[in-house]
Protein backbone atom coordinates (compact mmCIF):
# COMPACT_ATOMS: atom_id res chain seq x y z
CA UNK A 1 0.00 0.00 0.00
CA UNK A 2 1.23 3.56 -0.78
CA UNK A 3 -0.21 6.51 0.16
CA UNK A 4 -0.34 9.46 -2.52
CA UNK A 5 0.02 12.72 -0.30
CA UNK A 6 2.68 10.95 1.16
CA UNK A 7 4.95 9.96 -2.13
CA UNK A 8 3.85 13.39 -3.51
CA UNK A 9 6.07 14.53 -0.61
CA UNK A 10 9.06 12.89 -1.49
CA UNK A 11 8.80 13.56 -5.06
CA UNK A 12 12.00 15.56 -5.51
CA UNK A 13 11.46 17.11 -9.38
CA UNK A 14 9.26 18.96 -11.43
CA UNK A 15 7.90 17.49 -14.33
CA UNK A 16 9.36 13.64 -13.61
CA UNK A 17 6.33 10.86 -12.73
CA UNK A 18 6.91 8.70 -10.37
CA UNK A 19 5.13 4.63 -11.09
CA UNK A 20 3.35 4.01 -7.88
CA UNK A 21 1.59 1.33 -8.84
CA UNK A 22 0.36 -0.69 -11.28
CA UNK A 23 -3.24 -2.16 -12.49
CA UNK A 24 -4.24 -4.29 -15.40
CA UNK A 25 -2.46 -3.00 -18.02
CA UNK A 26 -1.54 0.88 -16.89
CA UNK A 27 0.76 1.90 -14.80
CA UNK A 28 -0.68 4.91 -11.49
CA UNK A 29 1.96 7.87 -11.59
CA UNK A 30 2.20 10.93 -9.52
CA UNK A 31 4.19 14.23 -10.89
CA UNK A 32 4.11 17.55 -10.06
CA UNK A 33 4.23 20.64 -12.39
CA UNK A 34 5.53 24.14 -11.84
CA UNK A 35 5.55 26.19 -15.18
CA UNK A 36 5.26 24.83 -18.74
CA UNK A 37 7.89 22.57 -19.43
CA UNK A 38 5.74 19.62 -20.88
CA UNK A 39 5.53 19.91 -24.50
CA UNK A 40 2.55 19.67 -26.85
CA UNK A 41 2.44 15.65 -27.22
CA UNK A 42 0.20 13.11 -28.29
CA UNK A 43 -0.09 9.33 -27.22
CA UNK A 44 -1.53 7.88 -30.72
CA UNK A 45 -2.86 4.98 -29.02
CA UNK A 46 -3.44 5.23 -25.41
CA UNK A 47 -6.10 7.46 -23.69
CA UNK A 48 -4.22 9.64 -20.46
CA UNK A 49 -5.92 10.45 -17.05
CA UNK A 50 -5.14 13.11 -15.02
CA UNK A 51 -6.45 13.62 -11.45
CA UNK A 52 -5.80 16.94 -10.02
CA UNK A 53 -4.43 16.13 -5.75
CA UNK A 54 -3.85 19.69 -5.07
CA UNK A 55 -3.17 23.33 -7.40
CA UNK A 56 -4.80 24.05 -10.47
CA UNK A 57 -3.56 22.45 -13.64
CA UNK A 58 -3.93 24.02 -17.09
CA UNK A 59 -5.24 21.72 -19.79
CA UNK A 60 -4.51 22.79 -23.68
CA UNK A 61 -6.59 20.46 -25.84
CA UNK A 62 -5.41 21.63 -29.87
CA UNK A 63 -9.01 22.89 -31.33
CA UNK A 64 -10.59 23.28 -27.82
CA UNK A 65 -11.03 25.64 -25.41
CA UNK A 66 -8.53 25.96 -22.51
CA UNK A 67 -9.59 25.10 -19.19
CA UNK A 68 -8.62 24.84 -15.94
CA UNK A 69 -8.48 21.44 -13.40
CA UNK A 70 -8.27 21.81 -9.60
CA UNK A 71 -8.49 19.46 -6.76
CA UNK A 72 -10.54 16.40 -7.60
CA UNK A 73 -11.42 17.05 -11.50
CA UNK A 74 -10.44 14.33 -13.34
CA UNK A 75 -10.37 14.26 -17.28
CA UNK A 76 -9.28 11.73 -19.60
CA UNK A 77 -6.98 12.85 -23.07
CA UNK A 78 -8.18 10.15 -25.57
CA UNK A 79 -6.10 8.48 -27.39
CA UNK A 80 -4.65 10.57 -30.79
CA UNK A 81 -5.37 14.14 -28.99
CA UNK A 82 -2.70 16.53 -29.12
CA UNK A 83 -2.23 17.96 -25.41
CA UNK A 84 -0.16 20.51 -23.31
CA UNK A 85 -0.53 20.71 -19.32
CA UNK A 86 1.32 23.41 -17.73
CA UNK A 87 0.32 25.22 -14.13
CA UNK A 88 1.07 29.05 -12.77
CA UNK A 89 2.31 27.10 -9.53
CA UNK A 90 3.29 24.11 -8.08
CA UNK A 91 0.46 21.72 -9.33
CA UNK A 92 0.33 17.98 -8.26
CA UNK A 93 -1.43 15.27 -10.19
CA UNK A 94 -2.09 11.68 -10.56
CA UNK A 95 -2.35 9.82 -14.41
CA UNK A 96 -2.78 6.64 -15.53
CA UNK A 97 -1.10 5.69 -18.42
CA UNK A 98 -1.04 2.27 -20.51
CA UNK A 99 2.33 0.44 -19.69
CA UNK A 100 3.48 1.57 -23.48
CA UNK A 101 2.57 5.20 -23.14
CA UNK A 102 5.44 7.69 -23.33
CA UNK A 103 4.89 10.14 -21.01
CA UNK A 104 5.91 13.21 -23.44
CA UNK A 105 4.77 11.06 -26.72
CA UNK A 106 6.69 10.79 -29.21
CA UNK A 107 8.20 14.57 -28.31
CA UNK A 108 11.35 14.07 -26.44
CA UNK A 109 12.46 17.18 -24.81
CA UNK A 110 14.53 18.47 -21.86
CA UNK A 111 12.05 16.67 -19.34
CA UNK A 112 11.64 13.60 -21.07
CA UNK A 113 11.91 10.17 -18.62
CA UNK A 114 12.48 6.50 -19.24
CA UNK A 115 9.85 4.36 -17.91
CA UNK A 116 12.74 2.52 -15.50
CA UNK A 117 13.67 6.07 -14.44
CA UNK A 118 9.70 6.50 -13.73
CA UNK A 119 9.85 3.19 -11.56
CA UNK A 120 13.30 4.29 -9.98
CA UNK A 121 12.07 8.25 -9.14
CA UNK A 122 13.42 9.35 -5.47
CA UNK B 1 -13.74 16.52 -17.17
CA UNK B 2 -15.58 15.34 -13.51
CA UNK B 3 -15.03 16.28 -10.33
CA UNK B 4 -14.31 13.29 -7.57
CA UNK B 5 -15.82 14.89 -5.19
CA UNK B 6 -18.95 16.46 -6.36
CA UNK B 7 -19.58 12.63 -8.05
CA UNK B 8 -19.56 11.77 -4.75
CA UNK B 9 -21.68 13.73 -3.03
CA UNK B 10 -24.13 13.62 -5.89
CA UNK B 11 -24.15 9.29 -4.98
CA UNK B 12 -27.53 7.79 -3.59
CA UNK B 13 -26.53 4.45 -2.61
CA UNK B 14 -24.06 2.40 -0.58
CA UNK B 15 -21.84 -0.14 -1.97
CA UNK B 16 -23.34 0.57 -5.71
CA UNK B 17 -20.18 1.92 -7.91
CA UNK B 18 -21.29 4.62 -10.61
CA UNK B 19 -18.37 4.57 -13.70
CA UNK B 20 -17.58 8.16 -13.85
CA UNK B 21 -14.34 7.86 -16.92
CA UNK B 22 -12.71 5.32 -18.81
CA UNK B 23 -9.08 5.01 -19.65
CA UNK B 24 -8.70 2.52 -22.05
CA UNK B 25 -9.51 -0.88 -21.30
CA UNK B 26 -10.48 0.40 -17.43
CA UNK B 27 -13.57 1.80 -15.91
CA UNK B 28 -13.38 4.37 -13.04
CA UNK B 29 -15.62 4.23 -10.43
CA UNK B 30 -16.43 6.08 -7.20
CA UNK B 31 -18.50 4.07 -4.29
CA UNK B 32 -19.41 4.61 -1.06
CA UNK B 33 -19.24 2.15 1.72
CA UNK B 34 -20.52 1.89 5.19
CA UNK B 35 -20.70 -1.78 6.23
CA UNK B 36 -19.90 -4.80 5.98
CA UNK B 37 -22.01 -5.90 2.50
CA UNK B 38 -19.49 -6.63 0.40
CA UNK B 39 -19.02 -10.22 0.26
CA UNK B 40 -15.66 -11.82 -0.04
CA UNK B 41 -14.81 -12.26 -4.16
CA UNK B 42 -12.14 -12.71 -6.54
CA UNK B 43 -11.68 -11.02 -9.81
CA UNK B 44 -9.99 -14.19 -11.56
CA UNK B 45 -8.40 -12.51 -14.23
CA UNK B 46 -8.37 -9.09 -13.70
CA UNK B 47 -6.67 -6.47 -11.01
CA UNK B 48 -8.44 -4.02 -8.99
CA UNK B 49 -7.47 -0.56 -7.60
CA UNK B 50 -8.28 1.17 -4.58
CA UNK B 51 -8.01 4.95 -3.32
CA UNK B 52 -9.44 5.97 -0.50
CA UNK B 53 -11.24 9.23 -0.83
CA UNK B 54 -12.29 10.21 2.30
CA UNK B 55 -13.20 7.85 5.45
CA UNK B 56 -11.29 4.31 6.44
CA UNK B 57 -11.74 0.84 4.58
CA UNK B 58 -10.83 -2.51 6.34
CA UNK B 59 -9.50 -4.69 3.42
CA UNK B 60 -9.15 -8.72 4.27
CA UNK B 61 -7.14 -9.99 1.98
CA UNK B 62 -7.08 -14.38 2.32
CA UNK B 63 -4.16 -15.55 4.21
CA UNK B 64 -2.70 -12.17 5.14
CA UNK B 65 -3.07 -9.36 8.17
CA UNK B 66 -5.95 -7.30 7.71
CA UNK B 67 -5.18 -3.90 7.29
CA UNK B 68 -7.10 -0.16 7.45
CA UNK B 69 -6.93 2.34 4.63
CA UNK B 70 -7.21 6.23 4.65
CA UNK B 71 -7.19 9.10 3.09
CA UNK B 72 -5.11 8.67 -0.22
CA UNK B 73 -4.18 5.36 0.63
CA UNK B 74 -3.86 3.29 -2.68
CA UNK B 75 -4.09 -0.50 -3.06
CA UNK B 76 -3.79 -2.79 -5.54
CA UNK B 77 -6.21 -6.17 -5.27
CA UNK B 78 -4.13 -8.86 -7.84
CA UNK B 79 -6.08 -10.82 -9.86
CA UNK B 80 -6.95 -13.84 -8.37
CA UNK B 81 -6.66 -12.63 -4.57
CA UNK B 82 -9.90 -13.63 -2.83
CA UNK B 83 -10.34 -9.99 -0.65
CA UNK B 84 -13.84 -8.71 0.95
CA UNK B 85 -14.11 -5.01 1.85
CA UNK B 86 -15.94 -3.21 4.54
CA UNK B 87 -16.29 0.21 6.92
CA UNK B 88 -17.20 0.94 10.57
CA UNK B 89 -18.82 4.21 9.11
CA UNK B 90 -18.90 5.76 6.02
CA UNK B 91 -16.10 5.85 3.20
CA UNK B 92 -15.86 6.94 0.12
CA UNK B 93 -12.96 5.45 -2.48
CA UNK B 94 -11.73 5.62 -6.19
CA UNK B 95 -12.07 2.53 -8.26
CA UNK B 96 -9.80 1.55 -11.25
CA UNK B 97 -11.31 -1.81 -12.43
CA UNK B 98 -11.23 -3.60 -16.09
CA UNK B 99 -14.38 -2.91 -18.75
CA UNK B 100 -15.20 -6.96 -17.86
CA UNK B 101 -14.52 -6.59 -14.17
CA UNK B 102 -17.65 -7.84 -11.80
CA UNK B 103 -17.37 -5.92 -9.16
CA UNK B 104 -18.55 -8.78 -7.14
CA UNK B 105 -16.76 -10.98 -8.86
CA UNK B 106 -18.64 -14.22 -9.24
CA UNK B 107 -20.57 -13.97 -5.88
CA UNK B 108 -24.14 -12.55 -6.98
CA UNK B 109 -25.52 -10.76 -3.76
CA UNK B 110 -28.13 -8.35 -2.88
CA UNK B 111 -25.40 -5.47 -3.11
CA UNK B 112 -24.48 -6.55 -6.90
CA UNK B 113 -24.96 -4.09 -9.62
CA UNK B 114 -24.47 -4.46 -13.48
CA UNK B 115 -21.84 -2.68 -15.36
CA UNK B 116 -25.10 -0.81 -17.19
CA UNK B 117 -26.04 0.39 -13.90
CA UNK B 118 -23.00 1.21 -13.01
CA UNK B 119 -23.00 3.42 -15.69
CA UNK B 120 -26.67 4.85 -15.41
CA UNK B 121 -26.38 5.37 -11.47
CA UNK B 122 -27.47 8.57 -10.43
Amino acid sequence: MVNVYDQIKDLQSYYSPKIIAEVNNEYVKIAKIDGDKVPWHTHENEDELFLILEGFLVMEIEHQPTFTMQKGDLFVVPKGVNHKVSSKKECTILLIESKTTLHTGNVITEITKSINNQKNNV
